[in-house]
C-alpha cells in the first residue's frame, strides 16, 4: 500500500509542477502590449486555466476574450469572455462555430492591437475550420487515430485541411500581433505542431503529407486532395512565441517527488514515442534486472506512447502500459509501474492512466489480464484490481510520464 | 567512424567472455566420472565449441561422442565423435537422425555410466524425435515463429510433441547418469526451456499448452492434440545440471568494455523480451534526452526481443531493433544504437546483428528506411549503409545485446 502512496504522491506533485496558472502568469508579467486592444484566444485542454491565469494577471487590460477547451473543462466565468466546450480527439460543430466566433474576434484589428493567444494540447481539435466537409475530416482523424499515425503525421494532414491550423490563424489575425503562450504536448517542443500551430510557420511540405497519405493508405475526396497540394505559410512577421511548460518539467519533478520519497530516480527519457504496451513490457524487463538493487529506484519515462488498436475494449496508452508492465512485473516484490496523462483523462475514459504493482495480477486472474491487454481492454481490468489512477481534469496537458518504482530497504 | 570501433569492440569483448571453452572447462575439472563409460552427446549452436573444450579437458576418457550442430557448425574432427549438421531454427530429416544416433549411443548404459550432455541454445531444432509426422512439426514451429509466439510457449508445445525434449532423453539414458553442461539462451536461465529441456524435469503443464494452441489459434492433427494431454517427466533422479554461461555475462561484458573505452555503462536490463523494433524505438528515445550528457554513456539492454512479422522481407530481430534505432536518432550527433545475437547468426540471415548511428539515415534514405522497418527487411538497407554486423558463427549462444552509445568528450 505504501508503493501505492509513494506513487500517488508522484503522480500528484509532479502534475502539480506543470500546472499552467504560475507559467501563464511569469510569461504575461513583463510584458507591455502598448496602447492597442488586447484579444484573448485561449485554445486547448488546459484553456480555460490559461484564461483565468491571463485574467488574473492582467485583469481588464484585456477587451475581449474567448476560450475553447475540451467537454466539462469550463470551470466558470472568466470576465465576460465567451466560454466553448467542443470534441476532442474528433472535432465537431461546436470546434467549428467556437472557431468562427475566435475568427470574428480578431477580425479587423489593426497594426497595434494584440493577440494575446493561450495554446494548449487538444488545440487540433478544438480549434478548426476546416475547407473540406466536416464529415470527411472527422472520419479521416480517426482513420488516422485508428492506424496508430502519430501526432506529427496527424498534424502534417490536418493543417493543410484547416483555415486556421499550420500559422493560418497568424495570417487571420494580421496587421495585429500575436502573443503566443504556449503549453507543451508534443515531445521536443516542436512549435509548429502544437495544436497544429495555428500561430507558428509550418515545417512540414506538402511532400510530407502526400508520404502519410500513402503510408496509411488515406482515401480522399477530390477537394482534400486538392488542400494537401496547398503550402502552409513558411513565414510570419507578426508573431512572438514563449513556451511555458513542457514534458520535460513533468519528468524532472516526478524525479524530484521520488528523491523525496527515497527513490534513487533514474531519467530514462522525456521522448518516449513507441508502442505502449511494449513500453510497459522494457519497464517490465528494466525491473526483473535491479531486483536485488541496494537501493530504492526510479526509473522514469515520459513522453507520449502510441496504441495500434487491435481490439475494441475501453483503455487508454497509459492504463494499456501499465497493464503491460503489470503482466511483467507479476510476482516481483515491492515493484510497481504506473503511468499517467498529465491532462487527467487517458483515452475516452474518466480515468488519468493505470497502477499495477507485482501482486496486482495473481495465478487467477492472469488470463484475464492478458486478454485485457491483447483486447485493448484495460480499463475494466484495472477497475476490478483497483489500479484505475483518477485525478480529473488537471488543467495542464504535458503528454505523459510513466515510472517504474523498485522499493528497497 | 571511432563510434563504429567502439561498437565493434564492445561487440567482440563481451561474445568473448561468454565463449563455451573455458566454462567448460571449468565444469569438467573436479568431475570424477568413477569406473563406467563416459559418453558425450553435445547438442545445440555452441556444440561443436563445446564438445572440443570437453574433449581438450578428458581426452580419451570419453569412450563415444555425437555433436549435433547447425549447418556450418562443425569446424573439423575431434577425437571419433560423430558429426551431424541439422536443421535450425525448423528440424529437417538430419535433425532426426542424429537425435536417433544419440539415442543409440546411450542406449543399453548401465548404472555406473555417464552421459556427458552439454547442451546450448538451438537445441529444439536440433535435438528432436518427433512424436508426429515430422512435416506437422516443422510447420507447427513455423506458424509459431511468425505468430511471434515466444521461446517458452514454443517449447511448452514442442515438449509434448518430443520423444526426447521435456526430460524424455534422460528418461531414455536410464540407469546411466546424466552430466549437464548447459549454456543458457533463455532469460532468467530456465533449465527445462533450455533446448527444451531434455535433461531436466519439465515444468511446464498440458493446461498450458492447452492455452497456447487457443492463443495462436494452432490447427493440429487428432495425433498431436493426444500428444499435447500426455504429461511430461516433473521429477528425474539420474540428473545433475551446470549452467556455465548466460546473458547476464554478456551484459556485464558489454558494461565492461565500454567503460574501459570511457563510456559510463548504465545496465537497463538482462531480461528485454518486448517487440524488437519498439526496443529500438526506447532506445532512440533515451538517446534524444541524453544528447547533453556531459560524458559519454552506453545504455546495455541484454535478453531477445521478438518479431511480429508484417513483412516478408529479410532481417532478424537484432537488425530490427538496430533499424528502429536508427531511425529514432537520425541526426543525433555522435550516437549509435547496435544489437547482435551472441551466436553470431541473427534470423535467417548472414549477419549477427546491426548498427545504426546518427548519420546512417540521410534524408534521401528516410522514406527507404522507413518501409524497410515495415517490411521486416532491414538487411538489405543495413548492407547498403554498411550497418551489417558480421561476426560469423560465435560457437557461443546467450541471447542478445543491444548498446546505446552516446559519445561525448
Amino acid at each position: 500500500m505504501s508503493l501505492r502512496k509513494d506513487a500517488e504522491q508522484i503522480i500528484r506533485r509532479s502534475i502539480d509542477a506543470v500546472l499552467p496558472d504560475v507559467a501563464v502568469a511569469d510569461a504575461l508579467s513583463d510584458k507591455d502590449f502598448g496602447s492597442g486592444r488586447v484579444v484573448l484566444v485561449s485554445v486547448g485542454k488546459a484553456a480555460w486555466q490559461m484564461a483565468r491565469a491571463a485574467y488574473d494577471t492582467l485583469g481588464n487590460r484585456i477587451d475581449a476574450g474567448i476560450v475553447i477547451t475540451k467537454y466539462d473543462h469550463v470551470k466558470g466565468r472568466i470576465a465576460d469572455f465567451e466560454m466553448v466546450e467542443a470534441g476532442h480527439p474528433v472535432p465537431d460543430e461546436n470546434s467549428f462555430a467556437g472557431t468562427e466566433k475566435a475568427l470574428s474576434l480578431v477580425n479587423g484589428l489593426g497594426v497595434d492591437d494584440t493577440v494575446l493567444f493561450l495554446l494548449s494540447g487538444g488545440g487540433s481539435a478544438l480549434f478548426e475550420k476546416p475547407r473540406i466537409a466536416g464529415e470527411e475530416l472527422g472520419a479521416l482523424t480517426e482513420a488516422l487515430l485508428a492506424s496508430g499515425a502519430d501526432i506529427v503525421e496527424m498534424n502534417t494532414i490536418r493543417k493543410r485541411l484547416s483555415a486556421v491550423k499550420g500559422g493560418r490563424f497568424a495570417l487571420a489575425c494580421a496587421p495585429a500581433k500575436v502573443y503566443a503562450v504556449v503549453l507543451s504536448d508534443i515531445i521536443g517542443d516542436p512549435l509548429d505542431m502544437i495544436a497544429s500551430g495555428p500561430a507558428y510557420p509550418d515545417s512540414s511540405t506538402c511532400e510530407d503529407a502526400k508520404r502519410i497519405v500513402e503510408k496509411y493508405q488515406l482515401s480522399l475526396s477530390k477537394e482534400a486532395r486538392r488542400c494537401l497540394e496547398e503550402e502552409t505559410p513558411k513565414a510570419l512577421s507578426n508573431v512572438e512565441t514563449v513556451i511555458n511548460g513542457s514534458v520535460r518539467q513533468l519528468v524532472a519533478a516526478a524525479g524530484e517527488t521520488a528523491k523525496e520519497w527515497g527513490y534513487e530516480p533514474v531519467l530514462l527519457t522525456d521522448c518516449l514515442s513507441c508502442e505502449a504496451s511494449e513500453a510497459g513490457s522494457f519497464l517490465g524487463a528494466i525491473a526483473k534486472t535491479h531486483q536485488d538493487a541496494a537501493s530504492s529506484l526510479a526509473f522514469i519515462a515520459g513522453g507520449e506512447t502510441v496504441v495500434h488498436l487491435k481490439g475494441n475494449g475501453k483503455g487508454g496508452r497509459n492504463q494499456e502500459l501499465a497493464l503491460a508492465g503489470g503482466l511483467a512485473i507479476r510476482g516481483l516484490k515491492d515493484t510497481a509501474i504506473f503511468s499517467v496523462g498529465s491532462d487527467g483523462t487517458d483515452g475516452p475514459t474518466d480515468a488519468a492512466g493505470g497502477y499495477m504493482d507485482g501482486e496486482s495480477i495473481s495465478d487467477a486472474l492472469l488470463a484475464k489480464a492478458q486478454k485485457a491487454l491483447s483486447d485493448n481492454n484495460a480499463y475494466p481490468f484495472l477497475k476490478e484490481t483497483g489500479g484505475l489512477i483518477k485525478t480529473g481534469p488537471t488543467g495542464t496537458n504535458v503528454n505523459d510520464v510513466a515510472v517504474l518504482l523498485i522499493k528497497r530497504q
